[in-house]
């Protein structure tokens, strides 16, 4: 299969994803709302989970992209680990609700630890798409350059572990932890914005 | 990343958020109804938001085609400003039904206020993400059409301010501010049909 | 805007459409099932409901890219009329979804009726597209085979007082209203299989 | 039509049924839950069945791009058979969700054999769509390697029979049936990993 195809597909789920992200919000204003002022203020951290998971998934799609530019062609391996990227990103709208609803209550840890788990499985699944098309230049163009390439190894080496150490930092506080994740993504847009190309 | 992979991603987020919205209309109609009929009948305001959301997306799309077509090139700033637009949009759906579900109760203002501020946000977005790529011209395409490019930026500066006009309408009147986002998004589809190209 | 963008929007709302309608199968198995297969049995004009309106909009995406086929250009008016079609496509989930559930029981008229008027306005929309974009052909391709062009106006000119038809019917008759539409689609499809090309 | 319009609307379909998956596992941790950890600890069979279904859909993918790579052109029949296919993998998500609900209670058989049935449907649909398309090379590419035309078709010709066999395993034991379903993907996965191109 050519990479196109991968990268339409991969487009597909990324943006439905990306889109389902509001029928989390959308579930906590249902029924009878006595007061609808005071329940849409009430709901604010769903907003914030809303942007921080749309943002996260897009920085992914961003990377995923970078990713391809890089690829020269496909085979079965290379197919089927990123079906399992994919089965991550699609997870992450669950988490994500998740955090929001639980966050101010009993379940906030629990919550926060599934949001970072769902985010570790997703660096890992990163970081195995890349290193089995990357490691001898298997599937890499011809003309793929040695400085981006090892670029993105060194940058995807430290993911799996960074997500990690904000996922544990859950057991101490799941809000420093919740908000850590969030401060990497809003670091990551920032400094792509600022230094990237 | 090169224009046409940003507007495969773009047109599947408009796409889902339009496609989304018959959920709302859905919602309306759930569990044992005791007569369809009135319950059918009831529920028009549904089907009117439904439209006028759709079609709202829709021109949406068309204004993102027409930007996209000026576009020579992509960079990571200007990604993450569509990240940002398309993260409003995708916001759409939970606004639209609130005004459709509170628009003849004690909710109105604050639904009519929600869907407001989503579409002032969406506006500064456009803004953002077309002043960002065409101020001295520096994602535009060499041969983009000088009159043009200042048509589409003289009809951008107006939009967040007749948006947030329209929003602040529903401290006066909720259901007048609803109808002045209708009769802005006919009025678009009826000029642009009229004399658009 | 040239018409492959319009088709791959047209397409993701087509298949988005498509595919929400097995939402309307399982909200029929929500909660406590005492017996999980007595209910999967009753449930069964879900089933028949989901095939029916996944093949005819199937048929419409079939049809819209036959009419695409001759189109060599976009404007406004053109791509404002394409939104009002899918508009309407996008809607199918819901009166899919009140013919499944209340089919057997008292709404199964006004049922029948949301469904039909559903089936008219898009098949009204589908004329407004292809009359507006022929008439003189306007937007067609200078080497689009007349026959075909001439072809495609006939079978269309019919098509929403067939409907209109067998939505009045639902005044008779609910079922054989509803029946009348699977018949429709199963003829549509046996005779374009056999005579089309 | 080309075939690169199927394989769009396709990839769209396919996208959209496994992304849309997750809301199984959303539904299963709804309103107020006294015990969040212990909730997201019971609900693993969601896990499971999520992981199941997304990689069973993603071969279904892989497959049909194999499929579409020997395609030379389409015709009417070839789209419907197509469009009857992608209404019992866009299918999957309901099936999914009583497996995992239902496969430690009462109704574990009536769900296995939904997702048994289910499953053997699309097969048989995999199977109507090659050999429509392979016999007497009617649609095929005329450089179409015959080895691989016929190593798909002798791919396919127990596929129905697999699955079936799996299915009525679930008289017997619908947890075994299960597994066995889970068994097919992981073998399959393994195998075109290590011995496919």
């Amino acid at each position: 299969m050519n990479p196109g195809r991968l990268e339409t597909f991969a487009d597909g789920v990324f943006a439905i994803a990306a889109t389902l992200l509001i029928l989390n919000v959308d579930a906590q204003v249902a029924g009878d709302v006595p007061n609808l002022g005071d329940r849409l203020t009430h709901i604010w951290p769903s907003y914030l989970a809303y942007a921080v998971s749309f943002v996260t998934i897009g920085i992914m799609w961003v990377n995923h992209h970078w990713v391809m530019a890089q690829i020269d062609r496909t085979n079965r391996t290379f197919l089927f680990a990123n079906i399992g990227l994919l089965l991550c990103i699609a997870f992450v709208p669950f988490p994500t609700r998740l955090v929001a609803e639980h966050i101010r209550s009993a379940g906030a840890r629990d919550a926060a630890l599934a949001y970072g788990f769902t985010m570790v499985a997703t660096a890992v699944m990163f970081s195995v798409t890349w290193f089995y098309a990357s490691l001898g230049r298997r599937l890499l163009r011809a003309d793929a350059d040695s400085a981006v390439v090892s670029g993105i190894s060194r940058s995807y080496l430290p993911g799996p572990w960074i997500y990690l150490g904000a996922t544990l930092l859950a057991f101490l506080s799941p809000t420093a932890s919740v908000l850590l994740f969030l401060a990497i993504a809003v670091f990551y847009v920032l400094e792509s914005s600022l230094f990237g190309n």
